[in-house]
């Protein structure tokens, strides 16, 4: 594996650059912030989910981001048809299994979907990402209900079967794609006071799978590159409120340089 | 009643201790700015709205918050539906009226769902709260017609005829359950430029009811709390833009304390 | 035509004294972020999309907002029920073809809105406006893919075609009724990377045309006043997150003879 910092530092040059189009359906609490933050990175966001129109729209997205955060039968429908013609047509698919294990209608959605389509990441607390294989647990809102330490070995037997790459975020975030395993702790406390974190977590690895074939890769440097932000604006705010704001301004912020030398990957 | 400025005190540190987790199904415009409310005060924010999911989610909340803001008939079901569980599992649910009086969708939604499960607090300005008797009001969008004090004998009685609390939201807030009234004054004028401070005021005593049994001194408290945020931002920010951040930065660090010292409430 | 900076001023102040209510259908990215824009320059949004409720909220509207940013058929049909009770009243409307040329759902519906009502403006890029005509156009999310210059004589043209007014926005504004050309050249770079300014130029329109009866007038004057928010903000601010937030300080704080000596309007 290359240097995952010299990487994460290319993979910020490659969106800022190409700009490429990242076709979000996503839920409704974060719709603005995720568009704004891929804006704010250098990407272009479009959010489409009306199920006659997302194939349409995802024939020309770099990303597909799929998020079930409030979701219904409808947009379910519509991202699985819009995960499968993304899946023929090579385009990657970052899945976001928001709430999965809290609900039945959550966790058979997100199995759904990732039945029927060729996912190449799943980002999730350590709850939502084991109840995609046990039923028993109960995630509280989006909180996570696990360590992300004693969920490692899980996850890279689950991202196996699964055959994904899984991102598993936390105070240190894991990814892992069943062979190999690597640790981000940048990150900052006050971005679990933020909704939407998480999921716009997820959009930026959505960017980053625009202009890097390796999702693992892809799922890391982007991580690094979002909780550096969130570091970022730590440094200037110390409540949720300015904080958020100064996220945005950090993920326009922030260089290539700057990131590659500010990176707390860890390859294990 | 015990004092209400330490009751205020006692249920912000309640909800930063049990964290509660709050069920919205509520309206698009205000979605993010209340689930950021709900992190930044301490509460755990849950969106949800499908219909076979809403029974799930509301099992384990411990509170419902119902916001007509831009309903339609499959969200008004949705509502329903979790008000009757919320209802028999005897969690407290507050609703908001947006709009109540306005159309006839908006008054006769609320209506239905106020017939049909037990509401704790209806939190609304003068016009929405009298719609809910009176077919003559229009409201103007979601601004007041009436005074607040006009409206307070009016209030005690439709909140006897109702059998809930009704928190009237304006320059000076009321609340009454039909027997007690209780009049709160803190706020900044500023808070009528921003969009969904009155559903944030809701949400916010969403999370005040799931750690106060009683409905009216939660509301009190509740709104005591969102006005003395109102004020702080008010300190530091002389428009809109800023003052929305500075509220929820505010939300976030007024301490029991604070409250405590910074409540105007006035039982009469 | 009078002087279109002493009308700018003209109708900004106007819009403060009369505060009206401007009927939104609009898009899930953007609603929040509208609403706080109206809010902020002294009208009122409401936002209300049910088909069985949009005839009831425009009957006492001063402008209709039609943005097709997250259209669903469903939403398509509320938009046209509302664009037809509208036009039958006399209230304004304006469109927002957001990404029409992108795909089929978004072209055609944009087209069967303008067929079935009278449109008082259109507001979009120079892609989205062409793709009213030519089927050829593929817009890149919400990005301009034509200059405004090269679109001028189409534009004219075009405005002639379809009975309304165009305003093609990109970094000088072109608007044009068919007859008259007017150009504006407020703004700043940092306006792209803030999602929604362009359906939020849109709305402040719509707040404009309540006022103005002469829609190429509302909207190069109403666009005079965003860009010159632009400007204002691209002074306090040097990253999108605090720079959306400094747009809304300044559509809030912007006099009315402020706006007079910040117009760059020229009428050719």
């Amino acid at each position: 594996m290359v240097n995952l910092s010299d990487k994460a530092a290319e993979n910020l040059a490659l969106v800022r650059e190409k700009k490429p189009l990242i076709h979000n359906i996503t839920n409704f609490v974060v719709m603005n912030y995720t568009a704004n933050a891929l804006l704010a990175m250098g990407a272009s966001p479009v959010m489409a989910h009306a199920r006659n129109e997302v194939e349409d729209m995802v024939s020309f997205a770099g990303a597909l981001v799929l998020n079930i955060g409030t979701l219904t039968d409808e947009w379910i429908e519509s991202m699985i048809k819009a995960g499968i013609k993304a899946s023929a047509q090579g385009t990657p698919i970052i899945l976001d299994p928001v709430g999965s294990g809290a609900t039945p209608l959550r966790t058979n959605s997100a199995r759904r979907i990732i039945d029927q389509s060729n996912i190449s990441v799943i980002r999730g607390n350590a709850s939502e990402i084991l109840s995609l294989r046990h039923e028993e647990s109960k995630t509280k809102g989006v909180d996570s209900l696990h360590s992300v330490d004693e969920a490692a070995d899980t996850a890279r037997i689950l991202a196996e079967e699964l055959q994904t790459t899984l991102a598993i975020t936390g105070p240190v975030d894991l990814v892992t794609d069943g062979r190999r395993i690597v640790r981000v702790s940048n990150g900052d406390p006050l971005m679990g006071f933020v909704t939407g974190t998480g999921c716009t977590a997820t959009t930026v690895i959505g960017a980053f799978l625009a202009v890097d074939e390796d999702p693992l890769r892809a799922a890391a440097t982007a991580l690094a590159f979002f909780g550096l932000a969130g570091e970022t604006a730590g440094k200037a705010a110390t409540a949720p409120g300015s904080f958020m704001i100064q996220m945005q301004d950090a993920l326009y912020n922030i260089s290539p340089t700057e990131l590659r030398e500010g990176c707390k990957i860890e390859e294990t």
